[in-house]
């Protein structure tokens, strides 16, 4: 058995929409070994199918390593499913890296060549490049039909808490909330706020990262799907100790402090779903 | 006599609209002194009056600085003027300076006083700040109501070329040209485009800056006012050797290739509008 893991991530990060990803030090664990045929165990047997996207993902890496074989896989997954902390952009990852592990031998595929991989199948690189690269990144798809990322050092001097419901939203669902055009200010507005965000979280300059730290493109449609949403966003940014943002597509909302303690103050009395507080520390 | 001189810059840079700026080694060179009353000569007569900019932003400075006194200054425009290279935006920071450094005594404002006064008389701080600062910026307004301001490096292996017409175009106008809204997909992507063209400018990354230095907010709609844009454009990014994107509101065009000569290579026979080719390094 060869074991490895991967992390939770967060895509979106408020002004970096379908671009922007956090990697946290909260994984999924893959226990490995070379089988005659194909088993996945431990999840959600609805996992465990010769169509689920761990299995897609080792077949693609076993196509470009030229090799032919096959494994057995558990994996108990810590990361939620359907919560907006990237699980399917980990489980893609893992295939590819199962296939790279148990037969890459000599020839084994770099990192880029598997994020290449992985981000064809999830068809957005925002989650799969934190999710194999850690800390923040920025992605897009080139003109060449490749798939680039720029990765980040994010500052000790911010603090992340996520809060994770105890329900699931589709990111197919949350996409079609958003509308088809966007104001001329807001589109503009994005601009300096996506590229001051990446400074702001770099630097941890925290003044700067409560202006830019303004979502247009998805926070204000997505939000109607978390009941609790505009009761938290109050009282997480009632004293200007903290911003709270959509992690992905939600459900999950993540709150950004300079403040370690944080965490602690958040509270969530009197909402309508139940939520788990976690402080997260980020994979660098 | 005192000497000093403030670059010209180009705003936008291609998907930064509203954000980035960038400075050239090409001067205003203003000669000041100390004088019982106000007096601007050597540029246009247009641009002598107390309601001139300069004199306007000499003014506020001094009031900053509480000292009262008057100045003569002389300068001959290099950088024209409504081409779109930030020509008021120097003019206000010389009128700034002038101030400082003729009544600033030992209690001179510090650069980061002068870009909150000149970012205030010219309404953006796009071109204050490279004006100021040197290299390339991006800048925005803050919550609190100051100006924000971040620089970067620019890699030696990018070189610009600015295509500098016989005719001029008001921001203003230029302005009024832009719609009210835009497309989900232009928005969102420039999101992408603006954060990865900060990092291909730092890094040379030429394969990148290629698929980021695509506009969708200012250029589709501004072109209308360059006659020569579309023929332009299909001739500078016709082998892939160059980009060409509109400085500022235009009409100044600016290319960025990562070939030393491209400059020379710039075809504008039959273009109905004269242009001077004009290669720039920039101010670090």
């Amino acid at each position: 058995m060869i074991k490895f893991k991967i992390p939770a991530t967060s895509a979106n990060i408020g002004p970096g929409f379908d671009c922007f990803g956090l990697a946290y030090s909260f994984y999924n664990e893959y226990s490995i070994e070379k089988a005659d045929s194909m088993l996945i165990e431990g999840c959600d047997p609805a996992f465990t199918t010769k169509d689920n996207i761990f299995n897609v993902a080792f077949n693609k890496t076993m196509k470009k390593l030229g090799k032919t074989g096959s494994y057995h896989v558990h994996y108990k997954p810590t990361i939620p499913a359907s919560r907006g902390l990237g699980s399917s952009a980990s489980v893609i990852v893992a295939g590819c890296r199962t296939a790279n592990i148990l037969y890459g031998g000599k020839n084994k595929l770099s990192d880029d060549e598997i994020f290449q991989i992985a981000s064809t199948i999830e068809g957005h690189p925002d989650n799969v490049a934190p999710a194999i690269f850690g800390g923040l990144t920025a992605s897009t798809k080139l003109n060449d039909g490749t798939f680039y990322y720029k990765k980040y050092k994010v500052s000790n001097k911010l603090y992340f808490t996520v809060l994770i419901p105890d329900f699931k939203t589709s990111t197919e669902m949350a996409r079609k909330l958003l509308p088809k055009d966007y104001k001329k200010e807001e589109a503009v507005t994005m601009i300096s706020h996506s590229v001051l965000m990446i400074e702001a979280l770099q630097s941890g300059d925290f003044n700067l990262l409560k202006t830019v730290c303004k979502d247009f493109i998805h926070e204000p449609y997505r939000k109607k799907l978390i009941k609790d949403y505009d009761l938290i966003k109050k009282r997480v940014e009632k004293n200007g100790d903290a911003v709270l943002i959509i992690s992905g597509s939600g459900p999950t909302l993540l709150t950004i402090s300079n403040d370690k303690n944080f965490y602690k103050k958040i509270n969530l009395k009197g909402t309508k779903d139940n939520w788990l507080i976690k402080p997260l520390g980020l994979k660098k």
